[in-house]
């Protein structure tokens, strides 16, 4: 079988199933299923909050072979996956599916649950650290499932990801279940990638280090979703929760790009008042967005909403009444947690109002403006965020493919060449983001517009920008780091890439 | 066929169904269903905002026999149920089922839709004006389904009430589709009621005489629930929304009533930190709230959280520090929309998240005291508030049932005697709720304790309040007023009163 962008794929794939090859961006919409959910109700006799995890595993009946989920709110700072999995693991539990929003470098020890059993399964929206490396390596029995965003929200609501057991690591937490992200000592902001999770599993579970008198305030996740709440010493480490600020890049090359990229956003004539606008916390991003702001003053141009992870740069637009609202699914910094705690115009959403293509319009489907970045982008547009160009899972699409698909014009920014090696190439290592979904890749060398966009390029050809087609920029590159040699990897397929459809976009293999 | 209550019914009721008796307050738990969701998904280039109603009914291929639903918040100002129908009547539908959460006088349009066949078909958790004298008359063709707010969300989530499309009344939205209930002329505060049906109706349609640019704020209803918006030039009269103020009553007899309530609270030692409540807007009702405000003033005790549909009475409470929350399912006066608007701990609860048994845990299981009103009371504490004694509908349970059966301590508040007519009989006219949800029954002439509540006898056995028994309470107004003779009604049965749980607690017999 083959996608529409011509990769090969195998009909079945051993511990992932059947695949339905990825066919175009909005190829499957319609009528679709949120799937029906087991209720265990109570009486008002009863106690939700239990004495320790240990009593938790008790009631919660875990069995070999269950799907278990986190989420990534407390990013590299997390202790609870660790800590139930630690706890299960003891248990003598085996063939665990772990589904996690995102694993970061701190959820080292899995590779040991991986090794000896416990876990086979992990389906992610974004791996990196010690965890990508042992899944590229064919660890973990099973291929690693790695969705986007909006994808896991569907995943989880349709019934394609079932999970038996969500935990649910609560900043703060009453005794009857309602939590919040914005108070206590792992304060982490807004929940959004954890909402589908509590909603839709089996069972649903609060840990907290913050364990509060009923009710809480404000609820972020109500009381009707969750089971059992489990006090414990600590969910997380503030140091690796959230950055103390985010900071614009001074890399002259990097500040290149990001001016004409505000000039290409110029040009496209999407600056105008109620435009809205996203970007990832990286340093060029940043810079991006300050370039923008720039314009938008200049112009007195009032925009409807900035979304995404949210920065504190992005709060000061927002006080600054450059956008009129904030849409938030994941805090950056603790200037954003501030201003979701004190700010009604600053909005919390789930990674379902986000990104999931299968409800009545997620936020994306409103974005103008999106500001990408890329490990490989080949001549086609197709985006690797996935694996680096070894071949070694370093990262997935997070929002990249939801954001790329909603807004109106995606542009990527990059250098031309990282670690002496080109970012264009005939053909990514693997294709995380469709080509149809890239509208301009901005480079310090040059920018191509993608060929479907006519307009576009109509537009930008009364500029002064340096236009160029892909190829050239590949080019360009080639001729200074010579072309370089293909991957080489095994024939295991040691994870899936789903596309936020639930179709697969590619595989990765075993390096 | 009995209920638990002795109350016979047939196994099946022509144009309702199988008939499940009510066999208990906590008899019907443990693991349910909430139903799988059919939801159209949509593309960035979809837009939502329709020309007029007329084209929202073209695209929702409204056909004869299904449900539609609509919210009550506008109350006796609402436009929308009437625009509605009479838009659908003009197409010449019949066999419609109406699933409104409360009908007030302002919809007696309704009537002559029952007479025509556009409408045969009535739930609700309140019924009261015109379309209530109707129903009892037996002009509707299919029994009303009676049934409580909880139950009504209980209902929708579960498929028990199946939406082909809810039409809410939006005092703003944006063009996606987000919804508030704060601003616009026709702001009505919280949108609670509104919750379920948004989200569990096959298509879900927006109508409002607000609409604003993406994205509204706050977002109460989600753009991701949400098919169409239609703007219209009015959704209500903001006269018949809400009242300006609500006031204490000055009726000497209430005042006492009033007073002896605090009393028995006080005495069942639940004034203490922590402590929760619940009341209604009536006078007698606010009454007793002035009174337990003053226990707890004088007493420096600082309650969890005040419920439910939301009077200025309760916001100056939270407002003094007397609550640290309260939970609103409806603002009942403008002074609750603007604290509900502006005060944080003011926060909106869903009916499901109010009353629905069959969630993890509804805010009336952590409710302390609940203050209820009756239209009758038997010797057995079963109560009364769907039919006035001679028999016809004028009301129904709305939270009644829900509370009764959550809160710790409820007390029915009531005169001896109302209109020359006894309150406390052998056998109410209508059980709405059991009799084993209700502690007290507080009058001017005495206080009868439900025996099965021995601890309370004996706490209140230490106060000079005036205790006698519910038989003796009976046989003192008995004396003054003579023994009523008992309502005369057909066999015809107009409406099924169905318990939160779903199971049937009585019938209406037509009048």
């Amino acid at each position: 079988m083959k996608t529409i962008l011509g990769r090969d794929l195998p009909a079945y794939i051993e511990g992932y199933g059947e695949v339905s090859p990825f066919q175009g961006t909005f190829r499957n919409y319609g009528i679709k299923t949120r799937k029906a959910v087991n209720v265990t109700s109570v009486t008002p006799a009863n106690q939700k909050v239990l004495d320790d995890l240990e009593q938790a595993f008790d009631l919660l009946k875990i069995k070999d072979g269950m799907t278990i989920s986190f989420h990534h709110h407390l990013r590299n700072g997390d202790h609870v996956l660790n800590m139930v999995l630690e706890g299960l693991a003891k248990r003598g539990l085996k063939d665990l599916t772990v589904a996690a929003s995102s694993i970061f470098p701190i959820h080292e020890p899995l590779v040991e649950h991986f090794k000896n059993g416990v876990v086979t399964g992990l389906v992610s929206n974004y791996i990196s650290g010690p965890v990508a490396e042992a899944v590229s390596k064919g660890k973990l029995k099973k291929p690693a499932i790695m969705q986007t965003h909006g994808g896991r929200a569907r995943a989880i609501e349709s019934g394609d990801l079932h999970i038996d057991v969500a935990f649910i690591a609560s900043p703060t937490a009453d005794t009857y279940g309602n939590i919040n992200g914005v108070y206590g000592k792992s304060a982490c902001g807004t929940l959004g990638y954890a909402i589908s999770d509590a909603e839709y599993a089996d069972k649903t579970v609060a840990i907290t280090d913050n364990l509060v008198s009923f009710p809480a305030c404000p609820i972020q996740i109500s009381q009707v979703f969750v089971d059992y709440v489990v006090q414990v010493e600590s969910i997380g480490d503030p140091r690796g929760i959230v950055s103390g600020t985010t900071k614009i890049t001074k890399d002259p090359v990097a500040l290149i790009i990001a001016k004409r990229t505000a000039e290409v956003i110029k040009a496209s004539g999407l600056v105008k008042d109620g435009m809205s606008f996203q970007t990832g916390a990286g340093g060029t991003s940043l810079a991006v967005a300050s370039e923008l702001k720039d314009i938008m003053q200049r112009e007195g141009v009032v925009g409807s909403f900035a979304s995404g992870g949210i920065t504190g740069y992005l709060v000061e637009m927002l006080e600054e009444g450059l956008f009129k609202t904030l849409f938030d699914v994941q805090c950056f910094d603790l200037k954003a947690i501030d201003s979701f705690r004190s700010n009604a115009t600053h909005q919390a959403m789930s990674a379902s109002m986000y990104g999931n293509p299968h409800t009545k319009g997620a936020v994306v489907n409103n974005l103008d403006i999106m500001i990408l970045g890329a490990t490989e982008i080949d001549t086609d547009f197709n985006v690797n965020v996935t694996t680096s160009s070894n071949g070694v899972i370093m990262g997935g699409s997070g929002g990249h493919s939801d954001t790329a698909a909603g807004a109106k014009l995606s542009i990527v920014v990059t250098n031309l060449m990282k670690s002496r090696l080109p970012i264009i190439k005939d053909r990514v290592t693997t294709i995380t983001t469709p080509g149809e979904s890239i509208d301009v890749v901005v480079t310090e060398r040059g920018i191509a517009v993608n060929p479907r966009r006519v307009d576009l390029m109509e537009k930008l050809s009364h500029t002064n920008l340096p236009l160029v087609s892909i190829d050239e920029l590949k080019e360009m590159a080639e001729r200074i780091t010579g072309i370089p040699k293909g991957v080489q990897t095994l024939e295991k397929i040691v994870a899936v890439v789903e596309y936020r459809d639930g179709s697969v976009i590619d595989v990765v293999k075993a390096v």
